[in-house]
């Protein structure tokens, strides 16, 4: 299992990506899904991916290693794209690569090809933008009215995502909002654990502004669970109780 | 789609369904989910159903006019059973009998054979009981750890449930919580939506303290999901802001 959200505001980028992995049930591991590619001052990428471990490894990597172009022997990375779409349009065709090679043998297996992106970023003279990329290749992008994007098992985080993040808010507002989906995630589902990737982007900064791992016992992060925890508590000790049934006393 | 929760805690039962349903995106309407079996002072039943809306009336259907053992000539119905554990392994039987009917075409025309219930209550002289009942009839008891089950799109509700639902609790905290759960599963995923069905069962009352639908403008319901907004939003709003990137003034 995976949870990645990535959140694009007006102030620029946040994206979050656990380190669980599992095949099978008895078979947890920590595994890096947040990669990013930096060439400072000029572009900075993320790719967040949730998925069959072995197909997003595999596009990854083709990715760092280049898709050569048959007639003009040209090699296609996410270094050398001229903007973000063409970046996008990159990641899908390495994803069709790998399932031309991969999909075949993985269906004989009866072993989906299931692998899905976050992809975000941005280059010199262009916007910063947020992409979610699909199995097909096929990509929609993040808007402002509901500034984030989710891949892998989404729903436990997405109400706080719906109810509290703002195109016009804070970029550390939005890295808050999204470390609290993460923490509704991993309370809910053992398949989404520490560490925590997080990357935060400020539009024209085109280097990471954070860069780390949160691991468990963070003194933040561990902070920010136990205060949501109290608050949600007084939060629904709060609300009246229902007035339905028979009258009571109190 | 479809949610609906059960919270069995020391102080009784709670059972809450929505009633949405939807035949691919375009056909949405309303359905009764939660029906309740009474008879006044000897018990009280509640099946509440997800999956296939076919499959889980046919199945009711079928519960309510009897299986017919075709040895004694006895009709089993959930009116009859001995016992709450005899009344779900009957409700079990149910949808085995309408697999058997209905599976194979089912399966031709690419339709998955997809129902599951909650089934809650008590019969005199027995506990107060919650069951989950799968598709192929067998089922899960509800225990004091984790004093609720599910069915239907069950993640976006389920963080304020691990957090907030105890044993112990008092019986309309328990609803309480349960109406936050359901709010957060309509506000995020519109296959599910009002009005909801309700029901509070009482130890050994032996008939519903509360059988109710909150339909869209219901006063305490409204003012439960404007309260749990404000509160959600005042407790992410109280978190200070991850101290990581470069120092900020304020």
């Amino acid at each position: 299992m995976t949870y990645c959200v990535g959140l694009l505001v007006e102030q620029g980028l946040v994206m979050i990506a656990d380190t669980r992995t599992n095949a099978g049930l008895d078979n947890v591991s920590t595994f890096r899904k947040l990669t990013v590619v930096e060439r400072p001052g000029e572009r900075v990428l993320a790719l967040a991916s949730a998925g069959n471990l072995s197909v997003s490894q595999t596009v990854v990597s083709l990715l760092e290693e280049g898709i050569e172009d048959p007639e003009t022997g040209i090699v296609a990375k996410l270094d050398n794209q001229p903007s973000l779409f063409k970046a996008a349009e990159l990641v899908g065709r390495a994803i069709r690569e790998v399932r031309a090679v991969h999909g075949p043998a993985l269906a004989e297996a009866g072993v989906t090809f299931d692998v899905s992106f976050l992809f975000g970023g941005q280059i010199r003279g262009g916007p910063m933008r947020l992409y979610m990329i699909y199995a097909a290749g096929n990509f929609i992008e993040c808007g402002q009215d509901a500034p984030f994007l989710q891949i892998g098992e989404h729903k436990y985080g997405k109400p706080i995502l719906d109810r509290a993040v703002r195109f016009g808010g804070d970029l550390y507002d939005a890295l808050k909002i999204g470390l609290i989906s993460m923490d509704s995630t991993m309370r809910s589902n053992i398949g989404v654990g520490l560490p925590v990737d997080v990357l935060v982007l400020r539009p024209g900064a085109l280097a990471p502004e954070v860069n780390l791992r949160i691991e468990a016992g963070e003194p933040y992060f561990h902070d920010l669970r136990e205060r949501w925890s109290a608050a949600l508590r007084a939060a629904h000790m709060a609300i009246p109780r229902p007035p339905y049934g028979p009258k009571r006393a109190g």
